[in-house]
């Protein structure tokens, strides 16, 4: 039996996870993440012997607890440098957890440790499979020959990070502008879906959120373009390319054997795969014919758990 | 002693290299690229024996024949599946040299060999390098924990084809619209030259070559910008720009311990370094202040002999 521990700015969701990869149960915590790093991280353990208690296991049981955590993560040392929404700074976490619990910890950055219990749960060898989520940014993890590859000083995979668009004006997080998360993510799926509604006041989209923007979600146009209305074809076919370019430019790169496209929006399934299964066909190298496989991420919000019980195994 | 085989559309060169990574002895001979495949590989072998023997070696003293070949190769199989220019065709090019000569033969992608080869003659324990060239196009390689990353298929590493410039008008080689390799390669910066010295016709980058577009080379606007003309300057500003654009997304994704930069341009040095470096130090995530260092390649034209021959040891 192991442990995994999302770490979010908000909260501390720890789960137990068995043999077979299953989160058997799961106890939350708030993160209150301006207090000390050290502190979080002990609520981390007590959290985790909590749940372990609760069912019925002594916390010896237990293989490993795993964290994915937001931010600069060093697998390695099991260190936290930097986060940007959690007051860590060089936190010691693995050593932390286990002084409080005996139990051997494991740190990972959070989109690496989803992309790693992704990769678990399809359960093939694999030389290499890249994953991507679409989110509030465009986040991911690269696992190459059942490891997660994260660079030598521990920040690498930052894949939503390369510019897309160098002419772009749209500014991103990281600082630069024109990275494929502004123009790939379900942020920019919204913005340019606000912008067409506020260009097209009459189409279908206008209509369906009533002319109020603050109702647009990351489905207003999906939903509308099912439902007929150019202007939001217009829109999700642009998203889909935006998408479908980086994945191709990713492919080029790595050729993996896989590439899992994650977040809420993966729900689309085929509707969103397809066309970018259509444009990296065109757009990519290939060896005989051979080439990535794109499927959609299955874990949804278990991947965090999962994949950081199972840093452990 | 090993045997490197540098292999291109017009000759194929073989290096003798010894045990310090020299090139102590070089033959070469024409591919004539159109004849069957099978035919080049034994001519290589044949170069290969020859060059042993002239230089006072029996073939069964050479440890390794290596061959850094243009297109899709597979190192695990010794097989190249399609070259562009030469008439390979899942040619077993690794078989016909060790059936021709009785020495274990080994094959890479030419980028990825020319890497190997500049890893190797840093001759330090990296995790991680990345290798990008610029010449006709953006090549590269990535060494990662010692090893030719190619991908599960063998086409990895093309880095000059992830796409940049999402509306770009620049059409690729390889298919693609705004690739790195449309914006950042020598025939990049050449096109952008040209097209300057047109919109400029009294600037002194056009009388360095007397209008004549046809004289027109990666140093003409380089060494136009360093005599002060502000037309060249622009020109090598965006050169650079597009060059350190790609870096930088190139380490968000990998956060190689080096970066070398090689093709003749990287002859200009800290020039072209510096502003490079400055960008990547805004536009890269960090660790702590631990971050990838960037470096001119070494061996230029003998990378690939070297690289080659590295193969086999």
């Amino acid at each position: 039996m192991y442990i995994g521990i999302d770490l979010g700015g908000m909260s501390i969701k720890a789960g137990l996870v068995d043999e077979s990869y299953k989160i058997v149960a799961t106890k939350t915590a708030p993160t209150d993440a301006q207090r000390p790093g050290d502190e979080i991280a002990k609520s981390m353990a007590q959290l985790a012997s909590a749940l372990a208690k609760e069912n019925g296991y002594d916390i010896k049981d237990i293989k490993g607890i795993g964290v994915g955590c937001p931010g600069s993560c060093n697998s390695k040392t099991g260190i936290c440098a930097f986060s940007a929404n959690i007051n860590f700074n060089d936190t010691h976490i693995c050593e932390i957890i286990t002084n409080e619990t005996g139990v051997p910890a494991y740190l990972g950055n959070d989109a690496n440790v989803a992309a790693f219990g992704e990769y678990k749960v399809i359960g093939e060898e694999m030389e290499s499979m890249l994953f991507v989520t679409l989110g509030t940014g465009v986040g991911g993890g690269i696992i190459l020959n059942g490891k997660i590859y994260e660079g030598f000083n521990g920040v690498g995979a930052e894949i939503g990070h390369i510019q897309v668009d160098k002419n772009s004006k749209n500014k991103c997080g990281c600082g630069r502008y024109g990275c494929w998360e502004t123009e790939a993510s379900v942020s920019a799926l919204i913005r340019e879906t606000k912008k067409a509604i506020k260009e097209n006041p009459d189409c279908e989209m206008a209509k369906a959120v009533g002319g109020d923007l603050q109702l647009v979600n990351g489905r207003t146009s999906f939903e509308a373009a099912k439902a007929g209305d150019p202007v939001a074809q217009a829109v999700v076919d642009a998203f889909i390319r935006a998408v479908g370019e980086g994945v191709a430019s990713m492919i080029n790169i790595f050729q993996p054997e896989v590439v899992l496209i994650g977040g809420a929006i993966s729900k689309e399934g085929d509707y969103l795969l397809n066309p970018i299964r259509k444009l990296c066909e065109t757009e990519t190298y290939k060896h005989n014919g051979v080439h990535t496989r794109i499927a959609a991420a299955q874990l949804g919000n278990d991947a965090g758990i999962i994949g950081a019980a199972l840093l452990g195994e």
